[in-house]
């Protein structure tokens, strides 16, 4: 089966949308007023400068136009900006699409002879600028992973699963439910990106409380690295020095590319149920779930709205009369006013389920929450993959969107909440306009939680971008002086660079960068990824390895 | 309350110790013939060169014989032979005690200054090398931490204490028992290890089942750098690169010297409550122990001993003539005459505790096992950190006693048992001799388990350590062969460090090097010790920074 066309300009694949309902955007308008819309232009007229010439490259190679542009950027705010406004920052000069790890390595190797920077790329969907073409007067070719797909060894006694990096997360699931197995991972990305992906960038999914982010799925990788194979063996446990898979997950590109990845796979769930609880306020919320994974109430998807997502989530929905009717009481009466939407479900058998839920239910009455039944849940299962398309419907009328997302202790997560929102409407307020600021958890964990930010504001045309990258900074700035860490799934990508040493200080990035430099001492690898970097030429400049005087 | 007095040369404190059973010496006479006794000199008689000069360092030093003596070395059965011929390798020439992190930090700092080799000592537990002084021709120093001690903060919404790094485990737990919480971790040296020692080594307690070993119990970290005060903040998950706090795991003090480390605890359980279970042979066990973990059947402590440990530890034990009559009619019945004991352990509330071991006992019986009663295991609990003293009485009897660690998939398990079985017989009989060797699971995984074997062989004179040499390389040679990591929980050390390249590659021997290298670019900090290092000489010989020339 052939992979759906994507959408060249924007979210998921073509045919696929999802609209902004009126009263999503009334709601909207009437605290932040829209903007003016960001109205794509065609694919013809974006700006794609004359390719470089390259040596032959091993694979399959592209040079055309179109194969050009559709991989110069990912999803992040600045990417759909270029490509919205058609001048797309830079494009690869090609794409190889390598057909197995012989190839990767090959074209790797041809890359380190010729200085070519190798942007690697997955499903594409890196939202902090990670597989962004960055603008460089030496050649740059995106190496896709897309045909290296499919799984290679089913461990069934051990429950481990081997990928080749290229496969998405539907093929994923299918190659196991076939067996009866899943893996569970489920980020919103889920129907796009790639087990390699994942692993690079340390991706979490909406059932991480049950099965685990990504790093626990992890038990063994392979690399093609510029000194060659690197393969790390399943291994349970080890004491055999630190964890380097650790370091592979989270390494972005730059310590080599991820050919294949042994992953921790489980059974089948026989069932799945969840519901929705509504809960008085925020800190009920937060109060609540805390409890529930402190306690080791089994769940496997927890997701708690804040007032205000709360509120927004009611306008993206078509309600019957009768229950909107019931939704307007209870968010209208003087308990709910500040209500926030938790939902939270199970997998297992139905006894299992229904003794979860029954403890489940004690906890949250405990904070004062109210069940209100599954049909919203059910509802959030099956479109939770299509609410990324609304960023794009809501740019072309007239917003600016964006997420931001971290992770904290939980003695530090309300006060981290405040102040995220109140340095963005700072932020906004010192240029001239207002928000809108969402927030949810979906992960916890029994020592802290991430939050989840969505932010809106309007579009000004040719300040889209200044508007933006003022927002991002205050945010960033914010989350990191409150304990808060850069990302919690996201990555740290060319975005998040400039910020990573307040993060894991200085010892933090000489390790790091030492790291790099010795699997890719020419960094051809992702440059500006994850680290700021030197411009290619200038690394080189000083011979085909790094010396020590840099380090400094 | 000061700290017992330790052996000077031997495991544990002054006035403990575990006897050879007589029933368990004819056991393992009949098996393999006791040897010559190794018997310990005086500590008067022991050699101790004299200590070369030192600069004025930071902090308590103490440069007195008994100081120096005592702090040679660790645990390995080299060590013990060192000190019971009293022929240590080497001895420090100072030993160092600063009072806090700004000491630690200071003592680094003139060792840097004046190329000082410090090998880093928490509760010198370690088996594998790990704070054996190396014989050097420059001067060497233990800095102990043994000063920093204490919990610095506890955060009680978060679950997370921070403690110093020369806590011990019955601080540890004294500290967080006063607030009704716990941390669970408890390795056989418990009693002597300390909070650093476990993050330095990724060391793992009989409840890793439960709680989980110390990679998932570490959330934050502090390290002195020969580069800088290293925080590694707490956050109970991240994107922001790779988790350099599995970095630190692992370090075995060659990134640094850790400081503090903060611990993710949890509330005290209400009960705890264990069983015996009898399996009819090997491979049951392993099925059962798979089934247990991959199915979620909650437990806290799992332990499998295999048929000859199994029949081994009946020796050990002082049993009522019923009982001992019904145990010979268990293991003398066709059924069990390869039974291996499984002990599974529980914590919680009472109800908890019953439904849990309602589970099991479906899974255990579907594997043909049966349970004994709990008497078995109330006793392995109450003796569980004396098994390690009958190591030095079963030297002065005449055997010498090693243990051996690894962790593999489940597919590879069985296999990898038989084999090291295989290769440690070889070799004995290659020198002329008969081994005895035991092997248990007690930590286990979704997707494998440990395994821990303990060999037992006649020690001859002046052969003592050839003897080891032959079957620890053996051994080793032969787990790495079949899929198994150098090491589960004990490290490694000096003593592993020439075959880890064969388990991480020559990739990630790369990354490794290149990290201790950026941190601690003169090599003083526990050189040898997880990488062969050439001589601290000879790598200052190329200046105050390492330059890529020795990267190749």
């Amino acid at each position: 089966m052939p992979p759906r066309a994507r959408r060249w300009n924007g979210w998921g694949f073509d045919g696929e949308a999802m609209a902004v309902p009126s009263r999503a955007a009334a709601w909207l308008a009437s605290r932040a007023p829209a903007g003016v819309p960001l109205v794509p232009v065609d694919e013809a007229a974006c700006e794609v400068g004359e390719a470089r010439p390259l040596p032959p490259l091993p694979g399959a190679v592209a040079g055309d136009r179109a194969s050009r542009l559709r991989h110069a950027c990912g999803q992040s705010f600045p990417d759909l900006v270029a490509l919205r406004t058609g001048r797309p920052l830079a494009c690869p000069d090609a794409v190889v699409e390598p057909e197995d790890a012989a190839q990767v390595a090959a074209v790797l190797e041809a890359a380190v002879r010729h200085r070519i920077a190798v942007i690697v790329r997955g499903g594409g969907t890196s939202v902090v600028g990670g597989v962004t073409v960055p603008p460089r007067p030496d050649p740059v070719v995106v190496l896709s992973l897309a045909r290296l797909r499919g799984l290679v060894d089913l461990d069934r006694q051990s429950l481990l699963a081997t990928f080749l990096a290229g496969t998405t997360g539907p093929e994923v699931e299918a190659a196991l439910g076939a067996a009866g197995l899943r893996l569970g991972h489920e980020p919103q990305s889920f129907e796009l990106s790639t087990v390699g992906g994942w692993v690079a960038t340390r991706s979490a999914g909406v059932r991480s409380n049950g099965v685990g982010t990504i790093d626990g799925l992890v038990a063994g990788a392979e690399l093609a690295t510029a000194r060659g194979a690197w393969r790390l063996a399943p291994q349970p446990a080890s004491a055999a020095g630190p964890e380097l898979r650790r370091l592979v997950l989270g390494s972005e590109g730059r310590l080599g590319i991820i050919t294949a990845a042994t992953l921790r796979v489980r059974a089948r769930p026989e069932a799945e149920h969840g519901t929705v609880v509504v809960l008085p306020g925020w800190g009920d919320g937060l109060a609540c779930c805390r409890e529930l994974v402190q306690s080791g109430v089994p769940h496997e998807i927890m997701r708690l709205s804040d007032p205000t997502e709360t509120a927004f989530g009611t306008t993206l929905v078509e309600l019957s009369p009768l229950v909107a009717r019931a939704s307007r009481a209870l968010f209208g009466s003087r308990r709910f006013a500040e209500g926030c939407v938790l939902l939270l479900g199970w997998a297992g058998t139905d006894r299992e389920i229904g003794r979860a839920r029954t403890a489940a239910r004690r906890v949250w009455r405990r904070h004062g929450g109210l069940g209100v039944g599954s049909s919203g849940w059910r509802r959030w299962l099956r479109d939770r993959f299509r609410h990324p398309y609304l960023r794009d419907a809501l740019i072309s009328a007239g917003w600016g969107v964006d997420t931001l997302e971290t992770a904290a202790p939980w003695r530090e997560l309300a006060a981290l909440h405040a102040a995220v929102r109140g340095a963005l409407e700072r932020a906004a307020a010192g240029r001239g306009f207002e928000i809108v600021l969402l927030c949810h958890v979906s992960h916890a964990y029994r020592d802290g939680a991430s939050l989840y930010f969505t932010v809106f504001w309007p579009l000004r045309p040719g300040r889209e971008l200044a508007d933006w990258r003022e927002l991002k900074r205050a945010a960033t700035a914010t989350l990191l002086a409150g304990g808060g860490t850069l990302s919690h799934h996201h990555g740290v990508g060319t975005m998040h660079a400039p910020f990573l040493p307040r993060e894991i200080g200085a010892p933090g990035v000489a390790v790091l960068r030492a790291a790099v430099r010795a699997l890719d001492p020419d960094g051809v690898l992702n440059p500006g990824v994850l680290l700021v970097d030197e411009p290619l030429s200038r690394a080189t400049d000083h011979g085909p390895r790094i010396t020590s005087g840099e380090e400094a």
